[in-house]
């Protein structure tokens, strides 16, 4: 039983989603479909991209992940097939690979699949489902596609160092309203080097200088700073939340593209 | 494997379409359920027409569509299954097929199957899933239901035809704030025949005068109108969406039931 | 093929349900995944309870449910498999079974499994689905886990009766607005012996004096109490909803925690 996963910004209102998962079920009858989301802000390419680079690990080798963001084909974009650690990727090629991996995926192939139907409002239906469906029977890309050595940039997540310095940025705020940014745990170390250090928030007076490993070992209702499950630097209230006390985002003031600073000691020992 | 899908009105958030899916399980574990929306709006019967009727037939054959709106039963209204195209559906009679189908549904049949419990405020668990699990594993609807001719109708989605001029209405708004007119394509075809034409929206500085085929031959934020997967004129906005620079809805200040009017020549030769 | 529900405050947004549904299926590929709900309300684990009482017994037996809220370990919080009534339940130790069940459930066990990572933000991945992977393969719970006595309580959902008063609460709003309460059937039945009354809502100039059996016994934008598919009693208002002619909780004006008194005649014969 091959999974298929769903990552889009069609919501869970319309028929689009339910259109897509008929036209998968209809080629391939027995396939395990998995909802990533359907929230993604319309349109935004980099938040689909963070949204699965949480999850894609996680599922068995062999699930084909379909992007459902900015999906049209343009002049100077083309749909891709990506091959990368045993899983595949279809999505239009808008610069989502540069944000989901931290280096150039395996292999690439430019889709070159015929639809079926003269309609051309939704090729998340009629070419990725029916290039998922391929992949699923156990076809190979080549067969669809045609291998390509390009692919489209965006600017990415990582965060820059000067000398002491992390200067990242808050890339997601999740439900609960804890803040994601782009300052890897390998970077803290690598920059760091057990150095004491501050995090330095908008509102300057609610500086950080301790990492912990879970929510409860601080107080409900008091801020904390840990490394998320995709390893990026998180902000969070424990037991906060936007409703039942807040949550990080409003209390220190946070939104997408903020600054976030980590200071480290420069008198210290490397 | 059976597909069964569910579209209704009971919300993601509470226990009631997951008391459903247990309910199916338990009787046909190896069902495969697909959810097509549980946000139609509270008891809006015409909304969850417009949304099945989007992808039913993107499903494969045999499968059994559940409409859990409006499903309790009244003194004029029974519970029906109806077969149509291969398809099963299983709805009360609230007139819900007047909108699904162009046409009358090849059979129609009273469903008269007793409820295992004496709970009665949630039918589409107690009787439509019940109704599911006998037609998945096999079963006909002659068994639980009895054959009728009647089937109630409620005002239709057609546009209406005077002269030279289409008037149409707004059906649907989807979370891209795209609005979606009952203008068929057949019908916009038949009565135009070619000629030139204007799209006259609510604004009336605000004509269309082009059917585009995809949403990215017009520049991003630009009004573009094309018929969609269904085969219904829709006004949207190239990459316009609520909070991301405003949809068609907005832009055009349309909503449900505003009229929409296409004009064509008629001095043009048809 | 064995079936796991998830019941969650973790929105259906991020990749938080999609990851833990990439370590399900990693695990044991062939699982059937149901979402009970992923949006209770942060942190409530009263809520969640109530959610899920509403449909695990519409599941077969076997299956297993995992409850993502508040999960979490303390220094007095243990995580714990139980299982009751041929079903498995998988949490933290967070008060949740004395509001899901009426009656302690049959067996308990502390869960003491090791999860494979260092990462300890997200234990309903890490640990949860590690043990529903290991009882969904038919393993027992004595492997991961060791027998105890006792589990943590919480105020619980019950009625208090006084003489010919039943004094009960609000404890869940439903996405129609309908307002459920703590007052059992049983507890009416066993209090009212069939004696007349009235239900008083928090205005006073409302009360109601009938028990229907469905909505549409009572004319649509009408209020009907009735006992709801938990044996709960339900205030509702037929065909009404937020956006729809209101409520039942802003046409009473109810909230979460509003007392609810049904006062028997205490003249008549019980």
């Amino acid at each position: 039983m091959r999974i298929v996963t769903l990552t889009t910004d069609l919501g869970n209102k319309d028929y689009y989603t339910a259109a897509i998962k008929g036209a998968l079920l209809r080629q391939v009858p027995e396939l395990q479909i998995v909802d990533v989301s359907h929230e993604v802000n319309p349109f935004d390419t980099r938040q689909a991209a963070y949204i699965l680079r949480g999850c894609w690990q996680e599922f068995p080798k062999g699930t084909i992940h379909i992007i459902g963001v900015n999906s049209d084909v343009t002049v100077d974009e083309m749909h891709v097939i990506v091959e990368h650690k045993g899983h595949y990727f279809i999505s239009a090629d808008n610069g989502v690979y540069s944000l989901l991996f931290d280096h150039r995926p395996e292999n690439v192939y430019e889709l070159n699949l015929t639809q079926d139907t003269d309609e051309n409002t939704f090729p998340t239906k009629n070419l990725f489902a029916k290039a998922a469906a391929h992949l699923a029977r156990g076809g190979t890309p080549e067969v669809i596609g045609r291998r390509v050595e390009e692919l489209k940039t965006m600017e990415n997540f990582r965060a820059v160092v000067e000398e002491n310095v992390i200067k990242g940025s808050v890339i997601y705020i999740d439900v609960y309203g804890n803040v994601m940014t782009n300052i890897s745990l390998s970077l803290f170390r690598e920059v760091g080097k057990g150095r004491d250090f501050a995090i330095m928030l908008r509102r300057a007076s609610l500086d950080i200088r301790k990492i912990h490993n879970q929510y409860n070992e601080v107080p409900p209702g008091t801020g904390v700073a840990l490394f998320n499950h995709m390893g990026f630097l998180e902000i969070a209230i424990n037991k906060g939340a936007p409703g039942s006390g807040g949550g990080a985002n409003s209390l220190f003031g946070l939104k997408i593209n903020d600054i976030v600073r980590i200071e480290f000691n420069a008198n210290q020992n490397r």
